[in-house]
């Protein structure tokens, strides 16, 4: 039930994002809809392509596609009150990618991949559906240039494997993980801090 | 034979489409296969991969390959004359995202998935070609900004569960949803009618 | 391990093309990582999916991520060396191509595919990391417009199919394949050969 909650409102905030970036591209109705929707699913999609778990998730579970469709619905609605939820939007956003990383790493546990490929498989699942939000709206993803965000869900999988070294029970490890990946992005949005951009020197 | 006719006829209009795109962006003679190419098969190949009908279906049966290998070389060659067989162009491509449109769905129905989701991939395969095509060449997909497209997939979609619900035979509900796409997207077409653009209000 | 060894200076070569490609458009430390990743692995994680080979071949074998990793880190570390290395890298990139070439055309065989398919695979599995990594760079990509590439792939791969009509072994046409990719690509760079542009003439 915690979890379910979680996941909705993770994707609810996945969904707003792709609608925000979605609306100024001044996309069409459609397009809002389907960018909205790849941002929310996208990087579980991906995941599951991976893996070979198909057919992919939300095409077994309707609760994702409906969430999606009312947040869009309401999103286009109340765009203008949409500012006064910014800060409730990013704290749903960051707590989505927390769990949306775990969700990956549980994935690839059944899976029985190694704990690097959980962690990459845990990255995707929280990172790609930007990415392809920011392909289709044809810019370089904002991920591969200026935001910790993959960074929080490397490190904060990570030490899922570290914690469930311990003599800990998995939940917390779980839970834990997650709230490392909360702390690390929230970290990084308030201190302004960023990866170092890479580029060859001149002369 | 009929239905073949018309997917033949519909990987032509479409791997049409990509040529001209393709050579809009002055690509080279591999650059205007390639997004021939996935133009006409974009769409299935990404329906099939999301429930996990591999390998997908132009690797099981090369008359799609050879359809679009011959119509690139005919597109190439008779170039100059392409724009007087563009309102029969536009009919195979409208008729194709019918058939196209029904393809999804049965391949959805064969899955065992939802009405909803079976409308989604029937969208997937009909239009999701020419959503590559355009990142391919650097575009903001055409059908997120500007046309009905995809809502026509949509409505002529749902109309089928629709009359499946209908005493009425099965085979007929199918040629009925393929009309409704068709009708709805020649009157879009017609009328210039547009989904309206989303954007927030200034100020 | 003859075999082994060339797959690692491919995966090498084509990771250090795609951490070039993310410095020229000055992205993050984990841009960097993922544009070097999607070069090396991209085209073979493409081929796995269409023919349903999941979990992908780099989920399985820690080899390639840790190749790929220790790449990224050394070409970053030593960036301003990397220009007296250029040759052995194109020299690696072009032995790679015509290795994955054969890669992909022995898992068509494997999936039971004609050898049509099996080409396609094989050039898929040598040009599509490049394609992935150029499209995540908001670029066209570079083998569409302008460089003899995948058509040394076809070449080379269609012509292990009429080696292996040949009374000789079939480790003989598999390297006589590796070697005509091979050889073309560099004839084509040697000799700035590149296939026409398609444009349509005006007036």
């Amino acid at each position: 039930m915690f979890y379910q909650t979680i996941d909705i409102l993770g994707t609810v905030a996945f969904a707003i994002s792709g609608v925000l970036v979605a609306m100024e591209k001044r996309l069409d109705l459609f397009g809002v809809l389907i960018i909205a929707f790849v941002t929310a699913i996208g990087g579980g999609t991906l995941r599951d392509l991976l893996i070979g778990n198909t057919p992919v998730v939300w095409m077994r579970d309707l609760t994702y596609v409906s969430t999606i469709f009312i947040t869009v619905v309401l999103g286009i609605v109340f765009v203008n009150q949409l500012r006064y939820v910014r800060k409730s939007l990013f704290l749903f956003d960051t707590i989505g990618i927390g769990l949306y990383t775990m969700v990956g790493i549980e994935k690839g546990l059944l899976a029985e991949l190694s704990p690097i490929m959980c962690v990459t498989l845990g990255t995707i699942t929280a990172s790609f559906g930007g990415v392809i939000r920011d392909i289709l709206c044809n810019e370089i993803p904002v991920i591969f240039r200026k935001e910790i965000y993959a960074t929080a869900c490397i490190l904060g999988g990570a030490s899922y494997f570290l914690f469930t070294q311990l003599p800990i029970e998995e939940s917390y490890a779980y839970l834990a993980a997650i709230f490392i990946v909360i702390t690390i992005r929230l970290l990084a949005v308030r201190f302004g801090i960023r990866l170092p951009n890479i580029y060859k020197k001149e002369g």
